[in-house]
């Protein structure tokens, strides 16, 4: 232990670790919302699937060797989601793209970037959103990948199945033929997700593994095939990259960058898999060592949290009489189940999910209806994250609506303005320092203060412990984007409280 | 029709309806509470049970002679639930049972005051939270039940099955021997709860009915059966009747009250089918004409609510894809389900149950747990219902509490104190007439008032509209209990918000 623990300590400098973090998780719905996606949610282990996938890499790789793949519109709150992970935070990078095209291009603008920064660089490519909770022998595998990725192969990792799953593709690899480094495997196809006969006669074979979509590969290899196998993919990122890289001050050149939009937005929609994996000739695969799950559905919690002498797991505020083989999922609301059987009940404040497991992976077409009838309840949750805090509306009701905020210690609000609303605020917990136009005053725990609409303001915590406050909102108009910022200690000059 | 309702116009000065409402109704958790047992829940028909049966028999007899039949820490609160029925209201009798004891005591205990009152009167006796929705056909059957009882039969009503239903007991009729009056039917026997098979036999053998526990009598003649079979119960019920009625003086005075406490509650726990209807040779069964349910879980809504297509009961905030036979009730939160199959799903602001149907009836181990873990989730709702009108718990924190508050037009709530609490109230609507000590002053939409702990205060609604407060609680103790009242337009002053 003590020996990996050791090899494993002196960070690669031309490794880069690329977490693939777009995805909007609609399958965890309603723990998962547009604005929380699967990536950002603790579902498994000790912090949230993004956070953990961060820490597994971080000291294999430098951290400023952490590139983060997601959308323009997720970065910032990811920005925010990692600030936690302190130091190591603000040393990653982000790789935006200008809009969701799946992972081929997401991985070639990426690849873009880096040839560009360290052409003999090494990338190992990861979804933000799976399980592996066994991380020194991820990091022994990756070992054996980067061996595989410098001799200038394609690198896939495939996990030996424990069940007959439908839910995922599979690698046939071929065990009799040697490879140049010892360990890897030959792949001979990736085959589709199987029925449920075929899963059971792939589970009974040894060639046969799970797709796990963990790539290693050297940046400037995956470029040339890209450049075989996806020509018009390849012309396209090129052009970009001459886009990007013709002028030091492009970052700053709308007309430059609303091209740069244009074109990756036409870029083909496909995966690395279906468009690389299954055309090269270059790839091995590394049959893991390491427990995995990618997480598809509710039901996949089944492999990877322990469960009670009724095969249950209960999260939550739960009572439970006689159930089996369920997942109860509850919040601060108690959840009363009885005599349940493969049942799925996932419950947040503003929505209720139930449905037996094996129907859990349609979860997203709830979320489709939701889309569809112009409802909220996709999109964010009742309690939404800022970097200064986090606030909690309580009730929305005909002309009012109440929020509960919470302060960081030594955090402030933007400067702002409601033309519509007023506010009330009652501090319940610490201490208030309230900016109203040009007075600055203290408000304390069960004091009060009111903001009239058209009213600068300013709401911080001066204190060293948290400030909590009940905000009553009145007007004829109470949605988050009546706001005007005057100045804002993280760069938010938008409408977006 | 016409010639019907003209018949039932004549309201009957001697019939007296005797409704008992004492029940918990802890099936119907977490919908009914303790303080909102079944018979104050609207779940069939337009209004809740209790109003529905008042109804049902008001007009048939006048509304003086509808007497309630309830536990005393009940009593208040369904006089508040019944205000709603105007005129009505005020003129129907109370009888307060010291405590539950089944139903043969509290129909014992009725029919001694009753037959001092009236000595002639003839008891129709129902219970509160059933649902029979043919109000006519109901009427008509009673007619000829007071035909019955007025001859000196125990008079009870048969309900012809229309399945093998194992949740009710049996009344085994016998169809050809004649009686004194046309239509009623010999009883041979009472029988308990079947098993399926032999409810099975019983349902294809028409001389066997449901047991309604609907009963009609002369009240002597219930007296005089009482004395012969329960005798013990007998001399209690006179022993109390010469407490009650020894003195006019006797309701005030607290010696006398208490004696009549102890008495009641050693009285034998036994409910009027078993210890008198089975054991009599007086009786006879009105073969009911009507529909009837007595409600006994979630899952008999399944006969009295029409269903949607896929067999499913919808009610509420419900989004559902492809379940069948299923029954949701949501409430203003939204209850997400797919591919559910005989099912239960009751959605409550603090609790929520999930429960297959055929498991419905054992809801009460959930309530059992929540009692002996000493939570508050089977006691009240979270929105509780008052004379002056209701109030919401929006949450309660570590040092805070928040509640919406609506009062109805004209209405005020006590001049009081809180010893351990100071509140802040922003109102959201409407405009409130306060009382602080030796002040008094109106408080708009839009504008905040604040009351100190320790401070005289009153909240009153002096407009036509309703008024709606946000009121933030602090302080080291917030439970309802810190009250201290001083006046009362609705006579409480114990320590009840």
């Amino acid at each position: 232990m003590t020996l990996r623990r050791s090899r494993h300590n002196n960070p690669r400098p031309n490794i880069y670790a690329i977490i693939l973090a777009g995805g909007s998780g609609v399958r965890f719905w309603p723990l998962s919302r547009e604005s929380s996606p699967k990536q950002m949610l603790q579902i498994v282990g000790g912090d949230t699937l993004l956070r953990q996938t961060i820490q597994r890499i971080n000291g294999f790789v430098p951290p400023e060797n952490i590139w983060i793949v997601t959308t323009e519109d997720k970065a910032q709150d990811i920005r925010f989601h990692i600030e936690s992970l302190r130091s190591i935070a603000e040393k990653i990078q982000f790789i935006k793209e200008p809009s969701g095209r799946n992972t081929a291009p997401a991985i070639g603008l990426t690849a873009i970037y880096l040839h560009r920064l360290s052409p003999e660089s090494v990338m190992v490519v990861m979804p933000s959103d799976h399980a592996i909770p066994e991380k020194e022998n991820f990091l022994s595998d990756l070992e054996l990948a980067i061996q595989g990725a410098k001799k200038n192969y394609l690198i896939t990792f495939g996990i030996k199945p424990s069940r007959p799953e439908t839910g995922y593709g599979y690698i046939k690899a071929n065990r009799s033929s040697k490879t140049e480094v010892k360990g890897l495997l030959k792949v001979k196809c990736f085959v589709e997700k199987p029925d449920l006969e075929t899963a059971k006669t792939y589970l009974s074979d040894d060639s046969y593994f799970w797709n796990s979509g963990i790539f290693v590969w050297k940046t400037s290899k995956i470029l040339s095939e890209i450049e075989k196998h996806l020509p018009s993919l390849y012309k396209t990122l090129r052009e970009i990259e001459g886009l990007l890289f013709s002028d030091l001050n492009v970052r700053n050149d709308p007309n430059i960058l609303n091209r740069f939009k244009d074109r990756y937005s036409c870029l083909e929609n496909i995966s690395i898999d279906y468009g690389i994996m299954e055309r090269s000739h270059k790839t091995l695969m590394v049959p893991a060592t390491f427990q995995w799950s990618d997480l598809g559905s509710w039901s996949a919690l089944d492999e990877m949290i322990v469960k009670d002498d009724g095969g249950n797991i209960l999260r939550g505020n739960t009572i439970d009489i006689g159930s089996q083989d369920s997942i109860i999922f509850a919040g601060e609301r108690l959840i009363a189940t009885l005599g349940l059987k493969d049942m799925v009940v996932v419950d947040t404040p503003d929505a209720t999910l139930v449905t037996p497991k094996k129907r859990a992976q349609e979860v997203r077409k709830i979320v489709e209806v939701l889309k569809r009838s112009g409802r909220e309840e996709h999109l964010i949750h009742k309690t939404v994250e800022r970097p200064w805090g986090s606030y909690t509306v309580l009730e929305k009701g005909q002309g009012y609506k109440i929020k509960r905020v919470v302060i960081k210690p030594k955090a402030k609000l933007s400067l702002q303005l409601h033309k519509r609303r007023s506010e009330h605020w009652v501090v319940v917990a610490g201490e208030a320092r309230v900016t109203k136009e040009d007075q600055t005053y203290l408000v304390r725990t069960n004091e009060s203060t009111y903001i009239p609409k058209q009213t600068r303001h300013r709401l911080e915590n001066p204190a060293d412990a948290p400030l909590q406050i009940i905000e009553v909102q009145n007007g004829d108009y109470l949605e988050e984007d009546d706001i005007e910022r005057f100045d804002d200690d993280y760069g938010r000059l938008t409408n977006d409280q």
